[in-house]
């Protein structure tokens, strides 16, 4: 075997022993007895310890090394696959044992103590895990080191190349567009808004139009499936095997539709990586941001659009007799339906990014010592009022809101927006496509995922996220597109 | 760490593996996409491949040894915990990596054979795996070693201390009174059998039954679950998760209830074991024999009892309307049928022994010598005929039914009958205890289960079956209880 099959061999094993623990992590959020969480928790540390021995062994590095000196003559493709896998792992070599263990001990009682402070409602309890993962995570930030400032190292470990001062301009110009949007489409949907006709929505049927509609789209079943959690997620448990989850309200059937779109909108990138080389970057998805532009792109920009609905809901008015009498610009008010809510989780397409530049503005403060952790609950409430106008009820709806923090991911947040960016710049795009926007505009999504399989998905993880959208729409990324779709959309 | 705790420690690490390994298999078989299956075998070797790496470890034998030098003066539970181990590593030890390699890679090509022979009825295509895995498996007991004949070594990888002269000289006595019992049982329900009252018996409804009855008979939910396959199995995937599945037919719901019945029996008893050093002896079952006494009793014992069924009968009726005109005792009738099927697993409790005495002498006489592979049909039927007075219509039906020789596992199907007589045996016992037969008498099982618990199943694997069953009845392992009991129940 050459070198390259040798290291390529290792990643499958690598791959191999993650997504084993994949299978484990699905079945704990799914079907898991109550009593089997402790013995759980061994088994995917066991698994988890494993995977990270092995890709930081001298036996992975020695491979790897041999791998790209004999590699100097293939294509470009094969260098970056590998050159891609060398940045991980000097990423990962760069961080010693013990700030890892430390890491890893800290973030399970920030959990736990978050879970406990959101409950009560009491900052205080939440404030010394917050403070103590803030300080581990600047000294990351410095051993991986940054250009400007420590929140650079820890956003480019959720999107390769992204700096800090790229986005904060690019969110500069987000900022006061987006709220005039989201006011003023708030203002529109408080008059045009018609509430859907009562349930229930039984959830066997919620279960048979999700299914037609993950399968129309392009979803493959018999590489996924679709189960029940309380927090819907898309998990890749192998090659051919990514599985969705949803939640069913029997009130509202578009819970768990939107759901579905979203989770199928990851699920069907994971389903268009390469499974040449598991295990290796070709492979492997590149970015949250352009991971998020998929689920973004199919629940919003095709899930909430008219053409959608004009072929999908006779097809609902199959499944839910009491919708017969509901006319289709009703129901459209309510897929449109804009408001404010204090919650992330629960706000619309308009108001989405404005919880996320909060976010974004906060950590970044925390992170350049602008504030301290302890004045978060303050500083939040004060931001929040300013985007939003009006300020949350209690700290549990306020910064305890997310549990993102308490795991250590910061740095994360950024990346929900740069999804819905990189969406609608991908939207543009597909749509100069005669082809694909005719199909859209007949609710079939063939050629769109075929734009989409052979311009993102095919590519894994081997260019930026960033050249990625500009290899795919002939642009670098700009947010504009995102304010022309939401002004079109809302304010049209 | 002392030497006993550090090889605790190895041995909860190797259950670590093999239930993770575990858990992947119970997803193949319930919820896994069909595209899937190639990735998954490789990721349960990857897994399998670490399990026998660490248990045939030099770290593993040094540990072990330490151990049981260090434990000369510990209570002797805990030497025989440790000696058990040494036994079990001693046999894989025994057996060369070559030989382990070829035993799996033939009986993975003589699976498919065997598929696609008893598909087209052509035991040709199955004959030279046959062969080429009775071969191995001579080789793998001459290197394990026995006291009269190889048969021995392979029937106490399942039924640890079980001979095969032991075993011959209990089924001749089973053989001229069961085929008797048999067939005058066969006769009485000819007359008598009621056919249930026709479907559908929704699946819906089964499951609301079928859980009810498992947990009233003390299977824990918060411990397992159950699930839908075509071939039903418990499967323990760590020390709190034990699962079941079961397969449903709407036109019987007798049948989805007694596979859950079957299933929770050895559901139970591994809920029953210790937690408290998992992977070692003592937190694992002890042998198939024993296992299946446990499914037996609460499927056939307790199930087909009179009993019971006053008690659930009722409550199947408020599930399913059809039952409403139909009496008990006309119900009765269907769960006591009893006739002569060519089929293994679809014969009932009066003539299922029969089809193992078959499979033990055919097994045996091969690895006697007495006839060659090749003329394993004819002997099949000829032998079949003198036992059930007809012969199977076709291959298929014959020598081909079993999947088990084509996974090499000859010395398997005694323990099934060895769990009839176990679970006769301890019944009559269990019922010695006045507040066991009273409760029993009510369908009040919780006596019952704790006389197990406390006999059979705290004990794991540190005692022989034989013993076991000793110990549990007081008396040495007998045939005549389960003919008893089969008299009474279809004579009677």
């Amino acid at each position: 075997m050459n070198a390259l099959d040798s290291f390529r061999s290792l990643a499958r094993e690598y791959h191999l022993i993650q997504s084993s623990a994949s299978v484990l992590g699905w079945d704990q959020e799914t079907y898991m007895p109550a009593d089997a969480g402790a013995f759980r928790a061994e088994q995917l540390s066991w698994l988890s310890a494993r995977a990270h021995e092995l890709a930081t062994s001298a036996r992975w590095q020695d491979s790897l090394e041999q791998a790209l000196a004999e590699v100097a003559e293939e294509p470009s493709s094969v260098r970056k696959d590998l050159l891609e896998m060398k940045r991980r792992l000097d990423l990962a070599r760069k961080l010693p044992v013990a700030l890892v263990a430390r890491d890893t001990q800290t973030s399970s009682l920030a959990k736990r103590a978050w879970a406990e402070a959101r409950e009560t409602a009491d900052f205080s309890l939440f404030l010394p895990h917050l403070a103590a993962l803030v300080d581990i995570h600047r000294e990351k930030a410095e051993l991986w080191g940054y250009v400007d400032e420590p929140y650079d190292a820890l956003l480019s470990c959720y999107e390769r190349g992204c700096t800090t001062a790229q986005l904060s301009e690019e969110f500069d110009v987000l900022r006061p567009e987006l709220t005039e949007i989201a006011r003023a489409a708030a203002e529109r949907s408080r008059v045009r808004f018609r509430p859907l006709p009562a349930g229930p929505y039984p959830i066997a049927e919620q279960k048979a139009l999700n299914e037609k509609v993950a399968s129309a789209m392009g979803y493959s079943f018999s590489a996924g499936r679709i189960d029940t959690t309380t927090h819907p997620f898309c998990s890749n448990l192998g090659p051919r095997d990514v599985r969705l989850t949803t939640r069913y309200d029997e009130e509202d059937f578009c819970s768990s539709l939107f759901g579905v779109l979203h989770e199928a909108g990851h699920g069907m990138y994971e389903q268009g990586l390469s499974t040449e080389h598991p295990g290796m970057a070709s492979c492997d998805a590149v970015s949250l941001g352009i991971h998020e532009s998929q689920s973004r792109l199919w629940e919003n920009h095709i899930g909430r659009s008219l053409a959608f609905w004009e072929k999908w809901y006779p097809v609902a008015c199959g499944h839910f007799p009491q919708l017969r009498g509901h006319s289709l610009e009703d129901f459209m008010s309510h897929v449109h339906a804009v408001n404010f809510s204090a919650i992330r989780v629960e706000s619309d397409e308009a108001t989405y990014d404005l919880h996320i530049l909060l976010r974004f503005e906060l950590e970044r403060g925390m992170f350049r010592g602008d504030f301290d952790p302890a004045e978060l609950p303050f500083v939040w409430d004060e931001r929040f009022e300013q985007l939003m106008g009006f300020r949350p009820e209690t700290v549990a709806q306020g910064c305890l809101q997310d549990i993102h923090w308490s795991m250590g991911a910061f740095g994360y947040f950024p990346t929900y927006t740069l999804g819905n960016l990189n969406a609608s710049q991908l939207m543009r795009a597909a749509c100069c496509d005669d082809s694909v926007i005719r199909a859209i505009q007949q609710a079939d999504y063939v050629p769109l995922l075929g734009w989409l399989r052979e311009r993102i998905h095919c590519h894994g993880a081997m260019e930026d996220p960033s050249t990625l959208i500009e290899n795919a729409t002939g642009q670098k990324p700009r947010a504009l597109h995102h304010l022309d779709h939401l002004r079109l959309r809302y304010l049209g």
